[in-house]
């Protein structure tokens, strides 16, 4: 690597200035790289206008500069952006997080990007592109938004956002994005605390919640309610298809894992409807005397997995499935160690796609984390999320049915 | 091991008969027990009033056989019990599970209960007793909180319920528990799906659940909403004492992260007050220009998380401390590989708890789980419960306020 004394010394061609030097300085490297002819940059510097005053000023003589040369600007106060299409990162980030995935991140905070990219690749959620917006003194959310929209790998669109640039705008742009890319979206600033937080953080103020609830619900937004629950919505919602109908099909083996999703399904509006008599009869003719053939579908100790799993499945009752893995820890090894092949055991997960290639299916596994690992591998690259949370799995699933209502009353 | 052909041959001394033949065999079973003069038995077998009228009417026999010989018995369909006091444990669970610690179990289920000592080990959340219910044909919940209110290394209780056996008998006995040891439950059949679901499991009627949820809250009962939030919670009441007030502290390397802490601990009730004058001056003395000394206080890149969170510990402005740790995966290891101790980075996790020995301390680890893993290694014995949503941290601070405001009445 070439280190130049200054920007006028850089050899052609230049596509994107990053600056990163201290916040006072930025206005003076901005005209250089403007002398320079460069029309791009990603400002990560911090310091403007979320420390105060001062930082407003400061901002404010930033973009005066932006606008003389026409250079369009991300940042200033994040860590710019990555694209998995052409191994491009403007921050430090693992290999793994640059695996080609079909799901964008928009991130107001650099640091909540940054989190992402570490965290949602140990989950196999890959990344098509993030960008980090932080104060917006140019580029917002609904450009990123529309850009997205356009961009073929990018399926899905998982958001972090304290507020709106411009209300107006994000409302139209989104009710836009929406009709054709499911669009994600964790706000704080729920509470007037948490507004005074944001204004600290990324200068923006992020109004009252109750407009951003009514704005969500108009424009088909997932709303997620904790970061939690962005990043599991968010691995369904880019490995499912949508469902049909509400009708969940839930196979377990535990009742108590039963019960505390069909609680979490129904509070949240699906159903969980009794499967049909031909199904019924056929589990029937193998199932043990003990086994209530209901739904959810406790298996018990059966060993039934598979069967359950593949005839609720193919079940003409259901629009969705959710299979809930459990065993006690102590037998998977006494049977790992008999030489018991636990693929069996479960079935095929990796199959199961092929069973009902247009209901959603999601996995759910509680126990010991080696457990956890173990149904991941089992379902390899077949696109079936394994999730730990029995409750968030089922609101997942009602996600994507209440995502899929909007979307034909929007269309319709 | 020596097998005996039948019970009468076992020889003396006998605590306690563990049954797990076929349901139809378990009433002559334990007429055997009963006439070779045992007077404890778990009953582990399935297929009794979870399954239906003909299982009914087995279970109707099998109490009567326990009522003409006297023998007191837990399940049928459980697991039985674990006492890490004396390494007793009647189903087949890891070593791990074995470790003594101070919270105990009481779950409904069989699979439930293994469920949790697979995965609380591995959390550093260690048992006293567990105990197993299924279809309290004679030992139920009130009994055993009873004797866990008695035990004297169990100090929190936590529970699935699915419905309680005798209502007005678990009030009364709830009541008296809460005021000494908190009890902490997670209860399915919240809809009408879900108490059907229950009814097919352990053969309990869950009955209405606003019934329920006045019941725990008349007797200081920390509910749960999910199988997630009850271990979560009971990590943080099983080692954090219970705060003076309702002002909480947050420390955060990311402003984003600070502000989802904000938004979760204000709409649970907790209040996030800015810090004291002194407090303020002592942290701006070193604090760079760009850091924003408020709560949360955000020291961004600063590395001062030591500093910040001593100082708030310390202050009288605040009843509970919680610090949200996160580094972008890459710095990390780049800062491994250059030899910078880790631990100075975010400070002594383990002596946090002797600069405020009487205030809640909860840390949050947000990003890549090897992260999480250093963490845990940083904090070490001390007992600092490192969490990973930021939401949940302060969800778990709050019901220990609400817990204590609930004691303080209820004793006054």
């Amino acid at each position: 690597m070439t280190v130049y004394r200054n920007v006028g010394e850089v050899p052609d061609p230049v596509d994107l200035a990053l600056v990163i030097v201290a916040a006072p300085r930025v206005p003076e490297i901005l005209a250089e790289i403007g002398e320079r002819g460069i029309r791009h940059a990603i400002i990560e510097s911090a310091g403007f206008a979320e420390t105060g005053e001062q930082g407003k000023t400061l901002q404010a003589e930033t973009k005066r500069v932006l606008e003389q040369y026409g250079i369009r600007a991300l940042g200033p106060n994040c860590v710019g952006v990555v694209n998995t299409d052409n191994g491009l990162s403007t921050t430090d980030i693992l290999d793994e997080a640059l695996i080609p995935g079909n799901t964008a991140i928009i991130a107001q905070s650099g640091v909540f990007g940054n989190i992402l990219l570490d965290k949602l690749h140990l989950q196999r959620l890959y990344i098509s592109k993030a960008v980090t917006l932080g104060n917006r003194i140019d580029v917002d959310e609904s450009e990123i938004l529309d850009y997205l929209h356009q961009d073929p790998t990018t399926q899905v669109i998982m958001m972090y956002l304290e507020g709106a640039a411009n209300g107006r705008l994000l409302t139209r742009t989104l009710m836009r994005v929406s009709r054709d890319k499911p669009v994600l979206i964790l706000k704080s600033g729920r509470t007037g605390q948490g507004v005074a937080a944001t204004a600290s953080h990324t200068g923006s103020l992020s109004g009252e919640d109750s407009l951003y609830e009514g704005m969500f619900a108009q424009t088909g937004v997932i709303r997620a309610k904790s970061l939690n629950e962005l990043v599991e919505f968010t691995r369904v919602f880019s490995t499912q298809p949508l469902p049909l109908g509400p009708n969940l099909g839930i196979v377990t083996g535990s009742g108590s894992m039963g019960a505390l999703a069909t609680d979490a399904a129904v509070i949240v509006g699906l159903e969980v409807p009794p499967p049909s008599m031909a199904v019924v009869n056929e589990i029937q003719k193998r199932a043990p005397g003990w086994m209530n053939i209901k739904n959810p579908l406790d298996i018990g100790p059966s060993g039934l997995f598979e069967e359950a799993l593949s005839a609720l499945a193919q079940d003409p009752a259901y629009d969705m499935v959710l299979a809930i893995f459990t065993i006690p820890h102590a037998i998977l090894l006494n049977l790992k160690a008999l030489g018991v092949d636990i693929a069996q055991r479960f079935g095929e997960i990796k199959n199961l796609r092929k069973l009902a290639p247009e209901k959603p299916l999601v996995v759910c596994v509680v126990g010991h984390d080696d457990f956890v690992d173990l149904a991941a591998e089992l379902a390899g690259p077949a696109h079936i999320p394994i999730l730990t949370s029995p409750e968030m799995a089922a609101e997942a699933l009602a996600a994507l049915w209440r995502y899929r209502k909007w979307k034909e009353r929007s269309t319709s």
